[in-house]
């Protein structure tokens, strides 16, 4: 019998608070429909009493909602600005655990949580996994809303990213379907540029630097030696890569 | 007899008009008191007829209207994406020509603007001449208003800026006086981090680089490797630093 693709995100949410999260820990909450699972988990973990003394930040709107609905105590980086675990999914997982994020709309909160974070917990189901970033999914870079055609359009000419092509993403800014006729704004008021990628990036980590140094570019999805490991769920169960586990084996 | 400050503005801002604007240049053009006879002299030359054909992109709402009232055609990075020469101010220039911009808030749209000029023409008065960034003037660096005091906790701690004391801008984003009740708030939405340096940077570029680098800051105030060429106004009248000048001589 085989697991539903909902089935293997609920398997890695769960996991990774039963793993890495311990009472008195300050935590991370990622955003997405993985990220939503390990919520899930640390509110019946508190409601069971087998957590106490957890205090969470939130990476977005949506996920501060969930969690208050589950009577999570929550905080923001302003009270708090070191924690002891992120948890959070991926949009694309390479061989070096250089990971895309941001599908959502919510890279800059999320890498200003997960970075300040001792260990970041990445999970995702087998489907994310790349030999490449880039072909599975279009990297969303925030920007500036000012000149946004100007910055879209130096952002496609930035060497490392030859042959990309950058579309300013539409409609809800929480998926990258380009459904509406309204310019999508994030969080932060700004906007999104998928780069969508025919071939895989040469040099991901080049990449970060050079989109991170244009000016107009406030975040990019491109998560760089952050992730601790990767939780993956899959036909034949769940595995680890990174530290605490084995070397990216797809 | 010596001139006033604004006299010594007045000479280089028109200068810097005089020897590098020609008929048909695309122009960026610069925010603050010395950019400001700049934009002036501009708007007479082509009233005279001396100029023609030029169109110039403003880097601030402040410098768009008093641009549209002297006539001067106008448009947007959006439209032109490289421009011929840019001229501007600063509020600190050490003797590597790096500079320190932005304490009237317009830093991000200066840089965009003039990191896509072919010649950008800094013009100061010799107040503005320093062996060190830092002590004489607070470096701004805009960050985005999402947990902004943790953002401000993690800039103040960089290597390359220890010993800086990070304030928050309040009031009138076009001063950093503090002088208002509410947080200043910039053209694009964001928040302003002034920095305070009791002796020198000891290596601005590197300070450029982990400021960009970091988490939440959109842009900082440090144009390295930027300036074609300086333009000084002094009780001894005017002497050019950089490309078509001395080297730096303060």
């Amino acid at each position: 019998m085989s697991l539903s693709q909902d089935e293997l995100k609920r398997m890695v949410g769960y996991k990774a608070v039963d793993d890495y999260i311990t009472s008195g820990m300050k935590v991370g909450l990622g955003t997405g429909s993985t990220a939503a699972y390990a919520v899930e988990r640390v509110g019946q973990k508190i409601a069971s009493g087998e957590l106490t003394d957890i205090i969470c930040v939130p990476t977005s709107l949506r996920t501060k909602e969930q969690a208050e609905s589950l009577g999570i105590p929550l905080c923001t980086l302003n009270e708090q600005s070191a924690l002891d675990v992120s948890i959070d999914g991926a949009d694309d997982v390479d061989t070096d655990l250089c990971l895309v994020k941001g599908g959502g709309g919510a890279l800059l909160r999320e890498k200003m949580v997960e970075i300040v974070s001792t260990k970041f917990i990445c999970i995702v189901d087998e489907s994310k996994l790349s030999k490449g970033l880039g072909p599975a999914f279009p990297l969303p870079v925030e920007i500036t809303p000012f000149c946004h055609e100007h910055t879209r359009r130096i952002i496609e000419s930035l060497p490392s990213l030859a042959g990309c092509k950058a579309t300013l993403r539409m409609g809800n800014v929480a998926n990258n379907k380009n459904d509406g006729p309204e310019i999508a704004v994030t969080d932060n008021g700004n906007y999104i540029v998928d780069l969508f990628f025919e071939s895989p990036m040469k040099d991901a980590k080049q990449a970060a630097l050079e989109l991170k140094n244009t000016v107009g570019v406030v975040e990019h999805g491109i998560f760089q030696d952050m992730a601790h490991c990767v939780i993956v769920a899959g036909s034949d169960g769940v595995r680890v890569a990174g530290k605490d586990g084995e070397k990216p084996w797809w």
